[in-house]
């Protein structure tokens, strides 16, 4: 197609499905790399972008912590991630959040109250994380189903949103990228195409772009259990 | 009262009236330091807190711009410091910020329209700063507004509120606390109370507290003109 | 002893061997929890510190690139790290270095002069990591080997040492830490001792004490290839 | 000359000197902006770049903070900034060093050493702020001289060096620099020359290029003040 032997597509499942549609509709042979913050792409542990993002909302975190702990507050802070729930359960774990909405269960707003009640009296402060597009509706919503429900808190509600994006890479995404680049284009060599390069545990794979924008991350479940260990 | 001899109030003008009303009430000898990351306090020309809050949305708005820049988006930025004008002008100008609303010019929803168009065509991206509890309503309904009049415009929002806040502080901060302590220490050794310490033009001043919490500061005439010729 | 039943030893190669001879000599039941900045004890892919250091070093290096490039300098930097070379690479990589010097190589000191004389006419600036206690003497003593062969080149040598530790951990070293430190108190549960907790290829892991300290970790070769690939 | 009407000329004291001789032997029309991480210009109150290479050394002090606390250690940090004692002195405030040398002062060796016995008995750790290029030889020759009379302290140094440069500039330079840029311009189009263009005293000002070049800027009195107060 005009004289395009071969084109590599650097982003998430929407640039992703266009390069399969690209390679099955035109016949290019392309070849995907790995990147995006939301790190809900399949085909690779990590995708690139997803650490320097949470470190970047980590940082918003903490200087929220020293807010809520000041004034003994409850705030919901809504992170990006929608689906894969790593992000939010990453987020919780690392700035210690008191709880963390998992979208799989139900009942948790009974929890949530509960866990709120408990945490609040022994710590003064709370930090609850909600992913966007929460099916109970997103921080804001959730919010004020807790404060109608516990008129004694102080609640606050931050959405980092856009503030997640941009900035300076992490050494892990820096690294991520050079490794994914340099196997694009070898790959590319070798005659692979139609198939996104990424790194599943520790090793470059190849995983064709239909698999890999099919493919649902899960939580880790470690994660999950270590959530509810350390917030006590 | 109670036997307390003096108080040392640090805060901005919440804490100050509270300071001064427990000075004229109770007769207590209070000092109030100037701290609030508003800068909207008087008797001081920048107060604890203001300078650190300022690179912390500098850092965010650099980010956004990341994104702006990327996919051509126009950002609506909603700072902290309603009154002053001075966060939303500062941080226009340090980001390199196309428009700033300012409150007291009428119209300027027009004029704004009419600057981005002519900008985004130029540069693709631009960034607009608002300051919570702005009189046409905040970031989201001036998004509103512009997004009508302009449905070519790819319009984001993003609200820094309590993101601004805690955090590392500044050396300018640190040093500003320091100074600003040890004079309401030596103020009060000194004979002095219900006042607020400060530092105006470079010097150690103490401006009654009824003066400090009247005083309206007045941006900078120099900003505005400035960020009228930065933003071509 | 004492009344101890066990002990969880956190720390790198000192630590752990002091914990094992606890362990061996006094019969206390010891886990230890590999953390060290070097990443140079085994059992554990990356041990608790290393992301936090990397990460902090990049934004050095960084910094050290803009006066590079300004002035048209070469900077020799001295990274931590001795053994491994992981530390130099992935700065190398990540911070865009034209050279790495590697230990293991003889006759390196002649590719590097000739490297820079090729970059830094395309380039104008170079950046050339060393290890502290590197073989050819760190990084004073192979700036000013470089500097006699090479008059023409505007030398700086900068030293990150003890700037590397400390600081606000990053999300991969919190979720690092949080997850061993659950791993080790589990572990002691379950009966194990004598072992550090780690995580290899993704999956908790108890290596014996001996194993652990004694294992020398390689440099991933896809980094050496990466290095040469990306410095052209 | 060569068509040339006028100059700015952006940089410290070398660079400001070399356009005081273009304007004096050549008869180009030069302003000088005010710029040098080292504050070392006279004609204004602030050079650009020195807020940020403040707050560079001020994140590296925390971290070292971190270092020396943990395992009871004397730090010594050179910083940049030989002649005018104002960065060491903002640095050491800021960082809440035990000690900061001062050129101007004899016998201060022992001084320091009185010191540090105290204090690192009650705070276990110390920093010791020195300037580069100190008159007692910089940080690793006071560090030995230390080191011989209290065999007892872990005595380590630090170079900032070079690692103060560089970087996102904050938004106090961001600013200086937005008003210094528009005021040089501004004064040429006024028909002033032959000057640098500075801000003293929150006003704009024109200094004479070899006043502003000969001009010694002094430590302001209350930092050497404050320093021995908050070091307690």
């Amino acid at each position: 197609m005009r004289g395009i032997d071969a084109s590599i597509r650097i982003g998430g499942g929407g640039t992703q499905a266009g390069a399969h549609q690209l390679s099955t509709e035109q016949g290019v042979k392309v070849i995907g790399v790995a990147s995006t913050i939301d790190n809900d792409l399949g085909g690779s542990d990590r995708t690139i972008g997803f650490d320097t993002a949470c470190n970047t909302a980590l940082e918003a975190m903490d200087r929220l912590r020293d807010t809520a702990a000041s004034y003994g507050r409850i705030f919901f802070v809504e992170v990006m991630g929608r689906d894969t729930g790593i992000h939010r359960h990453a987020h919780g774990i690392a700035a210690g959040a008191e709880y963390v909405m998992v979208p799989e269960r139900r009942e948790n707003v009974n929890e949530l109250v509960s866990v709120l009640e408990n945490r609040s009296k022994e710590k003064g402060s709370c930090i609850v994380v909600v992913a966007e597009g929460d099916e109970e509706g997103g921080a804001f919503k959730l919010a004020a189903e807790v404060g109608k429900r516990c008129p004694q808190f102080d609640i606050r509600v931050s959405v980092l949103g856009h503030l997640q994006r941009g900035g300076s890479p992490t050494m892990a995404d820096r690294l991520l990228a050079a490794r994914l680049g340099a196997a694009a284009v070898e790959g590319l060599i070798a005659g692979k195409h139609n198939c996104v390069v990424g790194i599943v545990n520790g090793a470059i794979t190849f995983t064709p772009h239909a698999k890999a924008i099919a493919q649902k991350k899960m939580i880790e479940p470690d994660l999950i259990r270590l959530l509810a260990m350390l917030a006590v």
